[in-house]
């Protein structure tokens, strides 16, 4: 176990720290990035950001406008969920049991040609309260109406990555309103709200527009998230039509020479995994619930993680995936890993720990920013309670985390400093309201007797 | 959805109901035995079991000593675990990310030398708290110190299908003993408790004692609950040693003639699945968690159902598992056969329902006593929140319980009519006191310093 600091108290006359926690263990980054925790730790926030994690007693002697006792409970960097279509929690257990064409064609592009503005920020509203339960304090969105959604983050707390996807079919006006979106939002929300372009991905954008997106991706320093190689159909569609995989199409359209998220890439080749190792900030998404539903492959995480490429974890959106639980995603890419691998010493705890918080922060393009409790990062805290029946005893508090615990034992989510849940209790959003508000409007919603659809998948 | 029967009240001077619920969605089994919700029903229990499942404006007009008002929840029957070793919580994040030849020769059977009865009573109160918490409310126990399981499960309200491990290199006197424990706890804690004999598994007893416990069995008629074929290695290692498999091991030794509980089957081969599904009274307990991580096949739950076997869900021990989360295998279940099968439409939210209701009771052997909320089984019921952010809305229930809905969200657990936890406070174990005895304990637990082990994992 690592120690934590023992430094001084601020001393009289000093400001008041905004928060302090006292009293949990703390999972903290050790020199060489590992994961770690201090014991009896406290964690001292100033101006939504932290300022030190130090012991409790050192703590325990700072003045502060609030303060949380946190014994028995673990505080870590809060789950960045890297890919989300947080809305859609709408159409969660909608389109059940079906593969992904008909999941696609027949059930989920026709519906969302019904959709409004305010139907995207209910489902918005709804998403958040979950990620906040969950211990979620980031997620990277990409999908539509995405002022909407940004107005939910606004107003909930969040942080959040945003991209307002496009495809080609809807001309080159699709392009040009994701990069409108992505400079007028940018900063919003005290500066919670970080922007992106977001294609939808390249079976459904050209190749002209995703060099186009490469082009003002770098004259406007913006990260772009896309769809890409989601399964290995696509990989052996795109080789057979167009002689590249995905991965290769991003690189000849200049993709890869930008920041890039990639959701997915369980239809990567050896290949293609270079090409990722060799591109300066590429990162990828990995939400394995909805890969073993659909009959995917995973994510070739250990090959990823050879080439030097970040994994982050995420959850996809509700409709496939039923949840934004992205604590679920941490305990499955343990799982789905060591399985796939064959290998029961892969895939460690502490492994996929790294992968939920410092990879995970790289991923969104926030590496610099959260993921770590360290001082100066954004105050981004979970508390976890371990005194349950389910996660007791404790021999490792690696272990614990990662296969014990659930997203029900965060009992408190703190981003920026603000507490957004407070033993068990949510601040910011009225889930009962919002509840109500969406029920009657699924009718509506949907509805596929029009015959519509925004888009066709055929890879 | 089905509609609830409207029955008359009880009429006036019949005796109260002893619980009433009013106002859920019930989980009902259809004339083919195929899942179903009744919507805005009630339940009434008398003398411990279900009288009827009726409307809730006729269970409003019932008389009882208490009622819940189920409002937004969904009752349906309580979770089996059909294969565990519930003691082995002391163990929870002891030995992680070690293959199964380490795990058991390096780290569980070496401690396990260590056991005392307390530390298995004290593991099984705490196994009992996290499983009444996570809506499971009738568990297979196969482990030492069986008589304090029972005890454990007298004072905790729970249902239970015990029988004591034993291995050859016990003598003749392991077997006396799993014999001797079955026939003298039978029918204890007013029926809850149920015995078995529980042989370890083929490969640490001998063909002899496998033969003397199957005539056990049918002149005392119990169930006999093993461990068998639980890796493709195991089978191959049978093969060459033997000839045979283990199922065909069993075969000869007239195991598959009795009552019999096979616990994993992820090696079973195409024969051994016909040999099942010959056998009159053959289940088979999946606790697919286990399997990832040590890198096994799942077990093969499609060829099993073709075949006729039931398959039931289980957790197996705290040790590989970390969980006693029935709902988590229950998820996986789906998650894990869709994606061995590569089949999206395969494993349906109500064909995992199925499996963790109907065929689990059958698994465990209790198939006419629980495992359905029907009028003369025993009232073992279990009422699911679905008003959560994560749960919110509900397009299709089935869907919702198993992908969405969380070990969390089960708010009210009774067993026998008699209410275990209540609004998430349980009512009859004091976790705070355990873990508090227990955690002193556990470094003497976990000496491996003294060389012994109370067998070696050889296949």
């Amino acid at each position: 176990m690592a120690q934590p600091e023992h430094t001084a108290d601020a001393g009289p006359g000093a400001e008041p720290a905004g928060l302090v926690i006292e009293g949990c263990a703390a999972l903290v980054h050790g020199p060489g990035g590992e994961v770690a925790f201090a014991e009896d730790a406290g964690i001292v926030i100033r101006g939504g950001a932290i300022a030190e994690v130090t012991s409790a007693a050192a703590a325990a002697r700072v003045p502060a406008v609030e303060r949380i006792d946190a014994r028995g409970q673990v505080a870590m960097p809060g789950l960045i969920n890297c890919h989300t279509h947080a809305p859609m929690v709408f159409l969660r257990g909608f389109a059940e049991d079906v593969p992904v064409e008909e999941w696609f064609n027949d059930w989920i592009w026709p519906v969302e040609s019904n959709l409004t503005d305010r139907d995207v920020e209910l489902g918005a509203l709804l998403a958040c309260a979950e990620m906040i339960r969950g211990g979620v304090t980031t997620f990277a969105d990409h999908y539509f109406a995405m002022d909407r959604v940004a107005d939910a983050v606004t107003d909930t707390g969040l942080r959040a990555v945003l991209g307002l996807a496009y495809f080609s079919s809807q001309g080159a006006e699709g392009r040009e309103r994701s990069l409108e979106f992505a400079l007028s939002r940018a900063g919003d929300a005290d500066g919670r709200i970080t922007t992106c372009l977001a294609p939808h991905a390249p079976y459904t954008v050209t190749d002209a527009d995703l060099a186009a997106t490469a082009r003002l991706a770098r004259e406007h320093g913006l990260l772009v998230h896309l769809h890409a190689a989601e399964n290995r159909e696509q990989t052996e569609t795109s080789l057979a039509r167009h002689g590249r995989t995905p991965i290769e199409v991003l690189e000849r359209c200049g993709l890869l020479d930008t920041d890039v998220l990639i959701a997915h890439g369980t239809g990567l080749t050896g290949a293609d995994i270079a090409l990722l190792g060799r591109a300066p900030a590429a990162g990828v998404a990995t939400a394995p619930r909805g890969y073993l539903k659909f009959g995917w492959d995973p994510t070739p995480v250990r090959a990823l993680k050879e080439a030097g490429v970040p994994v982050g974890l995420a959850t996809d959106g509700a409709a496939s995936n039923n949840t934004l639980d992205v604590w679920e995603s941490m305990a499955l890419t343990a799982l789905v890993q060591k399985s796939a691998e064959r290998d029961a010493t892969w895939a460690t705890a502490r492994q996929v720990l790294h992968h939920a918080t410092a990879q995970s922060a790289r991923v969104v393009g926030l590496g610099d920013r959260v993921g770590s409790l360290a001082p100066g990062r954004r105050a981004d805290v979970i508390l976890v309670d371990l005194t349950g029946p389910h996660t007791q005893p404790v021999h490792d508090l690696a272990a614990t985390l990662v296969h014990s615990a659930r997203a029900g034992d965060v009992r408190t989510t703190v981003v920026d400093g603000r507490v957004l849940m407070r033993d068990r209790q949510l601040l910011t959003v009225d889930v009962p309201a919002v509840a109500a508000e969406l029920a009657p409007r699924l009718a509506a919603l949907t509805e596929r007797g029009h015959g519509r659809r925004i888009q066709s998948y055929d890879t």
